[in-house]
């Protein structure tokens, strides 16, 4: 942990002073991105210090070939990984006819960052000699454009301070780039052409194999002193897969010579020609020009932070932490396009390969469903629809399910699945639980129960079905059990009736049991139509409801809890209090063998079911449960503290509670796990909201009405959040005395305020 | 299973007739070795068909970096594994300016291969027309000599049938060789020297970072009709990595002309310099010639026979099949060096890497010990011991034990791990048991105990060491509890309480105190140099006993049976004999989640631990738990029929008996697996030896003394097997009215047929 690294703002992510050995963390949480494409904080100029190059192309994947030790059945031969998308920020600058490269330079000062999350901005300063004497101020902006989400802009301004300067500009574009993360060192991308004409110039290039087809395109203007000198370039450097073109100027001592580069990508996804594209992208963002592109970026952060913002007063640390989560959510996706999703590391990084995890489910839904409009919920549901005849192959020919049967891949960028440890690939099954429950929970929460005879459905049947098959009768127990899985805690591989999986399993079947009758009496030719599609006869339903209604569920009766599996109790019980702190993070200092005996849980696992499923327990058991999982829990994952977090805050445990939002809301900022230089945890940023929104503010929907039972953390002054509820507004506003909620919308609301019922008229407000 | 293959014979292995698509399984099934070193069944000259080279050198290893999907703390960054070594066979043959090639040839007839077992040669013959017309007879010979295992000899002849025929001949030694399995396509050999002198040639080479060098070296002399031609070579060509030497001769269509090959290699393992050493070994071979070498093998396969042949009357497969067996586990290893052990793939396969498994110690020592003096059961003991300290360092820098425990590897060529899947080689931590075993074993059979307080005792007490932190203590069952191993049944992983380990665990702890009881009292002086070395209290000593001495085992007092794993009863368990045969086997054709949770077991486990420790339990248990398991047991190891016929002998289940014995004995060579191209499966033949000797002979020792309950396949006439008894021979021999033992010894012995004493006199037979 590094709480000294990033400044406390209650707006910016700011960092002063140059550390190499920082360069590759900043770099991750300096990231900017517009839903559509994603950039790393890497210097535009040359940098032969310790760096991670990345440049993201929402949607753009290679299938690299799967490299495994040993082979076993059912592993995917390829998996579709995060592509290291063609440079488009780089420029060469030679001052005095040395090349600039900080690392090469000495007496760098007043070095700084910053990301201004409010506008939507990343900016980089410093001063610094080279070595040939010149000494240089530097000044860079750079942003990407959301209302133009192919272009991105950069501003980069150079002062000489102790002599004039000749300085030679050398923008450029390439597809010359490889993974980090390759399997075996394939290069990923094929050029095709490179183009140039006046100050524009272009690459085209496609990934292998998938043949993405994309051109990065870059149009130059040079200024002095913030006046365009129309300068065309001398000269054009270039190869297979770059060009560069060059810009000489001189500069006089203390004054400012600029460039402004506008760049960015058009894919093959989106156009049928990509160079034409590329300049019709690149006169678009010219017709504006940088200052209004800025201005126009401003407004649409703005409106962003209109909806989602949340504010905490009294607490700056905890104000630039959810501020830091929000902004880098809404970086990655913004839910216009069905076609994509959410990756862990959204784009700050290429680690975990795949985008598509049970994390979009269980963790991103809640927060673009309340702070967005539901469509993107439902673009995110239709994803997974539209993966179904995948899902059911992959059941079908890698594990050898039948009759429509279901298995969501584990990790995926296009419905196959991308991971190969059998543990997790074929045992962590409970993903497809999430992705039932999130069916509900957006018609839990919207209300639209359009999607379910739609598209809902037949994911709720084959996702029954596979519970159906997957599930064992026991003769020993007289019930259904379900052997040999993984569950949301990865420190246990292959073990017996998970509570967690159980659980679910058995409410998958019951809840599309439910919504076969609902959408047979409500949605009739819906449900013709399905039922038809699918082949779904009465006795195979009878069947599923008998696994259903005889499963069987872990539990010890002395201990009043449920146990995370058949024999957790088996183990060695010494809580995390009590194991030497030099022995942690234990799954980086033991070996697999030994975290998977010992009693520490990875993540919520039994108490991941009681947050899904709060209202079928009572909160005597959830306290029971919590006291004694929260003991044994590590909190590896960065999907854990969050739901402990909102636990802790509904059982009046208000100190756990807030240090867990803490350690969720900063994980990246203060490099809790020493690895944020990989990328940052963009998935569990959305726990981090849901920690404020249904931690403290209490949040539920129930019986078709919103509940809040509002918690104010003794740290804080007060906290606000807004909430898109069915299409009118909400603005929730605790302090330590009250809590204010304001409609905007058409229509007169009741919500529930500890239980309370609080009528709030349409934009008015109510205290309760 | 092809049982059409290979042609039943008592004494060779023979295949009629050319299959292009059987020359890499005969290429396994026809490999000849001589305990230093072993060749495939390639043939000498080009053949661009498909097929799999492979030359071996005992001992001779690289470390080829890990190759894994994703990297678990405890892997072993590299692993050692069996190296192609430089080819020595290699002749080129041009024959009227063509060259020769099998795969380009028309009219192939008369295609015979015989490994002729008796007298240890391996020949080939054939007929056949090449593209200019030529017709040819081939004959070819090759052995490796057990007398100069430096050494091997090739006679090949070739008779033009249709026409005169110009033959250049081209032999060749090559280290330009790769490995099929290589992690990352490296070379594993850097060529150090080319070097010739008339009619010898030499290749000098060493592995890259482990730098084993080694000369290949060879010999050649060319004749017409029998008579050397004394030739030299015409030229010679020579690359970087090999060197061939050039002959010409005209042959008179009918006449015979003829190459005489002696080559082989020299390692540094043996010798300062592998160029002089290699300058000998040829002048001993010629000194000797062809002739007198292949006489001499004769002899040395007589003598081997003499004390280790086991004869079956009126059934030849059965026959064969034991035969082949004993033949190839000699050609494997013949106990002279303790710096080598027996690879589960011989000489005949690159797979499985390392050398060194617990097969050795659970199936290997009772083979050697029997049938070799008992230093060569010694040797393979001491091999472990000479590793302990790499076991000690495994254990705690890899996976966190303390103070001198061992954790032996599952696989290994120097003591160091070779595997890299943690449910592996993290958790299938019985191999340990077997080690501590096979010392009492050898102790038990040979009497001989001075190789406990000399260094047997220091590896039983790392071992204790092992199981007494591994096992830990559960409160729900007020007992110690081993959680998460994977058992002698890979079938399953990651389990609690496998019995077998359990029991293993608990035993080795209690014949380590036993063991440092009575070295204490008759070993002082040992007793008090180990003891200081290791460092070991008396209170250490009970915290060990307060384990063994409250073991959980896990058990159905309902079925009368141990139970495999804690929550084996949970299983849907089907028998095999209801599993739909297309769904055979699993390994081929489930994923690996569904062979997890599934009851059948891939080789005996709770049985094997009957088979160790049969005279802990009554028959009737073993009758229960046999019946039990047997029907879930799929024996897709090579490991399991054996146990399974020993244990089904006992309860006179002779037909299931003699089918277990049939299948284990007959594997490779009726291809059961259809996997014997990738080699033979050599450590699993010594259980064959016991199938016939513990199993149909009913061989245990009791009490220093031997016993015999001999009983015999209604298919059989007969049989009959040696054993060294504590430096005395004595001979077996069944028929169906009576059994014969015959003592070659100077002392009278006392034996136990069916529990009965019987008196053999020296020199003599008696009749039971």
């Amino acid at each position: 942990m590094n709480q000294d690294y990033i400044k406390p703002n209650n707006w910016s992510i700011i960092e002063e002073g140059f550390d190499v050995e920082r360069v590759k963390s900043s770099e991750s949480l300096f990231s900017i991105g517009n839903g559509a494409m994603g950039q790393r904080a890497n210097f535009e100029e040359t940098y032969t210090g310790d760096t991670f190059q990345g440049s993201y192309i929402a949607g753009i994947y290679y299938p690299d070939k799967t490299k495994v030790g040993w082979w076993k059945n059912g592993y995917p031969e390829y998996f579709a990984k995060v592509l290291n998308a063609p440079n488009w920020i780089g420029i060469e600058i030679e001052i005095n006819d040395e090349l600039f490269d900080l690392n090469a330079c000495t007496n760098i000062k007043n070095f700084r960052r910053e990301l201004n999350m409010k506008e939507g901005w990343y900016s980089r300063s410093l001063e610094a000699t080279l070595k040939n004497g010149t000494e240089v101020a530097i000044n860079v902006m750079r942003f990407l454009s959301l209302d133009l989400d192919e272009v991105g802009a950069i501003h980069y301004e150079i002062t000489p301070l102790n002599k004039d300067a000749k300085i030679v500009y050398k923008p450029y574009v390439d597809a010359g780039v490889t993974n980090e993360d390759a399997n075996w060192d394939e290069k990923f991308w094929e050029p095709l052409e490179v183009k140039h004409s006046g100050n524009e110039a272009y690459v085209t290039a496609q990934t292998f194999k998938t043949h993405f087809k994309v051109t990065t395109f870059m149009h130059n203007s040079v200024f002095e002193n913030g006046k365009n000198l129309n300068l065309s370039p001398t000269n054009f450097n270039t190869t297979l897969d770059k060009i560069q073109s060059l810009y000489a100027v001189i500069v006089a001592k203390g004054k400012t010579s600029s460039i402004q580069k506008i760049a960015g990508y058009t894919v093959s996804l989106n156009h049928n020609n990509t160079q034409t594209a590329a300049e019709k992208a690149i006169q678009a963002a010219l017709a504006k020009g940088y200052n209004q592109l800025l201005q126009d970026q401003i407004a649409a952060w703005a409106k962003i932070w209109e909806m989602s913002d949340i504010t905490i007063d009294g607490d700056v640390k905890a104000q630039q932490g959810i501020r830091f989560n929000i902004f880098q959510l809404n970086q990655t996706y913004l839910g216009k396009d069905s076609r994509l999703n959410i990756g862990p590391k959204g784009f700050t990084g290429e680690k975990y390969g795949g985008s598509t995890y049970w994390d979009t489910e269980a963790y991103c839904i809640p927060f673009y469903m309340a702070t967005k409009d539901q469509q993107v919920a439902r673009n995110l549901l239709t994803y997974r629809y539209n993966q179904l005849d995948k899902a059911i192959e992959n059941a079908e020919k890698n594990l050898g399910f039948k009759n429509g049967a279901a298995l969501y891949p584990m990790v995926t960028m296009n419905g196959e699945e991308c991971h190969n440890e059998w543990e997790i690939t074929h045992e962590e099954i409970h993903r497809n639980g999430a992705i039932a429950f999130a069916i509900f929970n957006y018609h839990r929460f919207t209300g639209d129960y359009t999607y379910i005879p739609e598209k809902g459905l037949e994911v709720l049947i084959a996702i029954a079905r596979f519970w159906h098959q997957r599930a064992s009768f026991s003769t020993a127990k007289n019930q259904y059990v379900i052997l040999g899985v993984t569950g949301p805690n990865e420190y246990e591989n292959n073990i017996n009736n998970n509570f967690y999986t159980n659980y679910i399993a058995k409410w998958c079947i019951d809840y599309a049991f439910e919504q076969i009758q609902k959408v047979s009496l409500e949605h009739a030719s819906d449900h013709k139509r399905i039922i038809e599609k699918v082949k779904l006869s009465d006795s195979e339903i009878q069947e599923w409801k008998k696994v259903a209604d005889n499963m069987y569920f872990p539990k010890s009766e002395e201990l009043g809890i449920y146990l995370q599996q058949d024999n957790f109790l088996d183990k060695d019980l010494v809580p995390v209090k009590d194991l030497d702190p030099s022995q942690r993070p234990i799954n980086q200092k033991w070996s697999w063998d030994r975290v998977l005996r010992s009693p520490y849980i990875k993540q919520a696992d039994v108490l991941q079911c009681f947050y899904f499923f709060e209202d079928h327990f009572s909160k005597e058991e959830l306290n029971k449960n919590f006291d004694f999982y929260e003991s044994f829990t590590v909190h590896e994952s960065s999907l854990s503290p969050c739901v402990h977090s909102i636990q802790a805050a509904l059982l009046d445990k208000m100190d756990m509670a807030y240090t867990f939002y803490l350690r969720t809301s900063r994980l990246d900022l203060d490099d809790y796990n020493k690895e944020v230089e990989e990328g940052c945890h963009i998935t569990s940023m959305a726990g981090t909201w849901m920690s404020i929104v249904e931690g403290f503010g209490g949040m539920r929907v129930k019986n078709d009405a919103l509940h809040f039972s509002p918690k104010i953390p003794k740290e804080w002054d007060g906290y606000s959040f807004k909430i898109n509820f069915r299409n009118q507004i909400l603005k929730v506003i605790v302090n330590h005395n009250e809590t204010q909620i304001t409609l905007e919308g058409s229509q007169d609301l009741t919500v529930y305020v500890n239980d309370q019922p609080v009528l709030v008229r349409a934009n008015e407000h109510a205290t309760a």
